[in-house]
């Protein structure tokens, strides 16, 4: 059984990848659990799909439609979808996000799915990104969407569940930027663009608002055509820029800023919808007395390309706005459409970027640090006494404590160290001493105190000192 | 926007994968839920791994060698690494199982985890079986195990983490039988058998004895070689299949199975230690009061080939024999020397087979079938009503009920179907009149009974009824 002729193998992981151990893993599991409660109070259920799905599912197969619906997914997609095998003939891959699973089974199983479909998903997902440093190739999205229903109920529902997770996870410095894409394609269309490809390169460059200086953005809007196939250079006049970086730097109040707006994108009939959709948004916020500094209307938002089609939203924090959002998401009204060209079906949603909300967590000193749950260490002290062990330890966990016997019978003090290192309250130790006199020695890891207890006192003690501390 | 030149995609799936729809997965997360408590009041913590790692990792370089070591996990593995992909000139695959990872982990963060390191991991795992009824491609495990330590108390926690899972499921008529592969390989020492293929292939067909009648068994075990390369045909003669055949049919007490046992391999010292380790582990699992009925000394279990060197343990179901085990396990001395040929760290863990185990909590009967967590349905009865509506039912879901409000004023049979559907037991109607009372209609959807309830007792009713159900 010895590893002789082998040449021993690197215990290592490939680029772009992490281990999460216990530690990281334990703080993680209660966001995990906190978004989940967060969910599941608003009436969302889990839904679980396959990690592997057919290529042609994921990318969709007409490429300047699926453009035009899922475009960043799948202008990223190019690059992402290297996690592809062939396996018997199927061409398949790991997905990149979770919104299309979804997408595919709403029109899979259309009797066995409620309308509206409230669902939560939590998973990997993997993208082809080149190993460097921030960027990952295995990753956590966190998303819940609402699948059926065009009210502006449900926009609102999942802001107010974007809030109420983000209170749920302790934060309080945070604030949740809403747009409406309906009111930037009406500011298109009142400058006048008619290409769709021009449309969305407008957008692009507003959406890098806060990445890059007024000039620069100026630069990029007046850009004109390189050769006659260039059809989505901007192009666009001093006059016309004036509007656009004057339009998404209004700033005043809620409905102020709306107003603002209405003023110029007011004129197109579907500027003039998605201010009256962020108005009744507004009015539904109000009325749920979503706290004022943790929303607001932006109108640099743009969120994308073209995968959104009404409102979008993402959260920032005030603490962290180097960051970007944590907490992203928007309407989009044509979900199904690579599966059914006929159907439309409308949903709403968002998605935590968990691991980077992880960072700002940590960041913000606001992660539980610690090595283990356990409460109670029984030490194992003399072997004639295991028996003993294993009966206490026992009965400490059947009250629902959680317990840990010490396995091997070393030197107390590598026991002790065990204790400190594991982050373990409470050590329990019962020499023949102890035995006869049918008590227990604890002691307490935070004050170093040891004291005998009386064994039919011992679970009184252990709640005690558990819930207080001493 | 208009899907008009592109082919539409089927919504399907890759062969041998599934998707868990909401009904089912809030019944799996209940199992996982329960799964991770028990682990936890065990003082077990969670690790998490990447789903891709490299192939050398994962598959070991030396095949000789290590189709000693993971014996099971590569003989399959040769059929299972087909989930094996190249990118950027590493050869990546999809993990099969949760231990390859694990061991990589103890060996590549040595100064980062405990000693012992008691972890549990759930996850999904891949293998590449040919898309067949019941053969599944993509699965869920989730393993508890404990690395570092020889004392046969870490065979007995895992044991007794075995029963507590197992009763935390709502299971009591089960049995985990227990062996010890030193007992076995001194029955392999006693009978003279001594090349190493040789003994392997008599653990395999011994351990077919529920599935192959004892004729088939005999013919097995004499079959003498094919060709002079033939290392592995056992070519015994009867009297020698006659002291095995026995031998696993033993059948008294667990001592007395262990004292029949010891007349034969005794004998031998590894079996002597196998004899004595089991002794051991029945008289720890007796002081921790595991009920007799739970458990025994099955001398036929051998669970797989060359992977496990101590005690092994699995676990049937007294009403669904017919299932095989639903959760199996035991001590692995050789973990980490694929990675370190000099070093040998001990393990003995146990895995759940959770999509097994839920098809045997479905038969039983014994799975939440509920479409949904939501208690309370505000039903979207008046469009001027909206913002009452939005009010009460964040007072509602403040006070730790979950709720939803219908999100389009549509006809009150639609609203109340869909309550219906989903299953939630309490409507909320508000209309003018019940605005103007100050009131709210209840309807309790179990007994289709609707009664007027003062706003300000709303709370209290609502408490009152999701307890008692009236």
């Amino acid at each position: 059984m010895k590893n002789e002729t082998a040449t021993a193998i690197k215990p290592e992981l490939i680029g772009g990848v992490r281990d999460y151990l216990p530690q990281t893993m334990l703080a993680r599991q209660e966001i995990f659990d906190k978004i989940r409660m967060v969910y599941e109070s608003f009436g969302f259920v889990p839904l679980d799909t396959p990690a592997v799905e057919k290529l042609d599912v994921l990318t969709g197969n007409s490429p300047s439609f699926q453009m035009e619906l899922f475009h960043t997914a799948i202008v990223r997609g190019k690059e992402d979808i290297k996690f592809a095998f062939q396996k018997q003939n199927v061409e398949m891959a790991l997905r990149f996000d979770l919104t299309v699973p979804l997408s595919r089974v709403v029109v899979a199983y259309p009797q066995d799915i409620p309308k509206p479909f409230k669902r939560y998903q939590v998973g990997k997902v993997w993208r082809g990104e080149k190993p460097q440093a921030g960027r990952f190739r295995e990753f956590v999205q966190f998303d819940a969407d609402i699948i059926g229903s065009r009210s502006i109920l449900a926009d609102t529902e999942i802001i107010h569940v974007m809030y109420s997770v983000m209170k749920a996870l302790g934060i309080d410095e945070f604030l949740i930027k809403i747009n409406n894409r309906k009111i930037l394609n009406g500011l298109t269309e009142y400058i006048g663009l008619q290409k769709m490809e021009q449309c969305d390169e407008v957008m692009r460059i507003l959406d890098k608002k806060n990445k890059i200086s007024e000039k620069e953005m100026t630069k990029e809007l007046s850009r004109k055509p390189e050769n006659e196939y260039d059809d989505s250079a901007p192009n666009l006049l001093s006059d016309k820029i004036d509007i656009l970086t004057s339009f998404i730097n209004i700033k005043s109040g809620k409905r102020e800023t709306l107003m603002t707006a209405g003023k110029t994108v007011g004129e197109t009939k579907i500027g003039k919808e998605g201010i009256r959709e962020l108005m009744e948004i507004i009015e539904n916020l109000e009325d749920l007395e979503i706290p004022n500094q943790n929303w607001t209307i932006d109108l640099s938002v743009a969120r994308g390309l073209g995968y959104y089609t009404g409102p979008v939203f993402e959260t920032t924090l005030t603490d962290l706005p180097e960051m970007g959002s944590v907490y992203s998401g928007g309407r989009f009204d044509g979900l199904s459409n690579r599966f059914v060209s006929d159907s439309n079906i409308p949903g709403v949603g968002a998605s935590v970027g968990v691991d980077r909300l992880f960072v700002a967590l940590e960041q913000l000193g606001k992660l539980e640090n610690k090595p283990s749950k356990t409460q109670v260490l029984v030490a194992f002290f003399d072997k004639n006494l295991k028996s003993d062990y294993l009966k206490i330890s026992n009965e400490i966990r059947k009250k629902g404590i959680s317990v840990e016997i010490y396995l091997d019978a070393e030197p107390l003090k590598a026991q002790i160290t065990y204790a400190a290192k594991q982050g373990i309250p409470l050590v329990i130790i019962i020499g023949s001493d102890e035995k006869e006199k049918n008590t227990v020695s604890l002691r307490n890891m935070k004050t170093r105190k040891q004291e005998t207890v009386d064994k039919n006192k011992l679970i009184d003690k252990l709640t005690i000192v558990l819930n207080t501390g001493r």
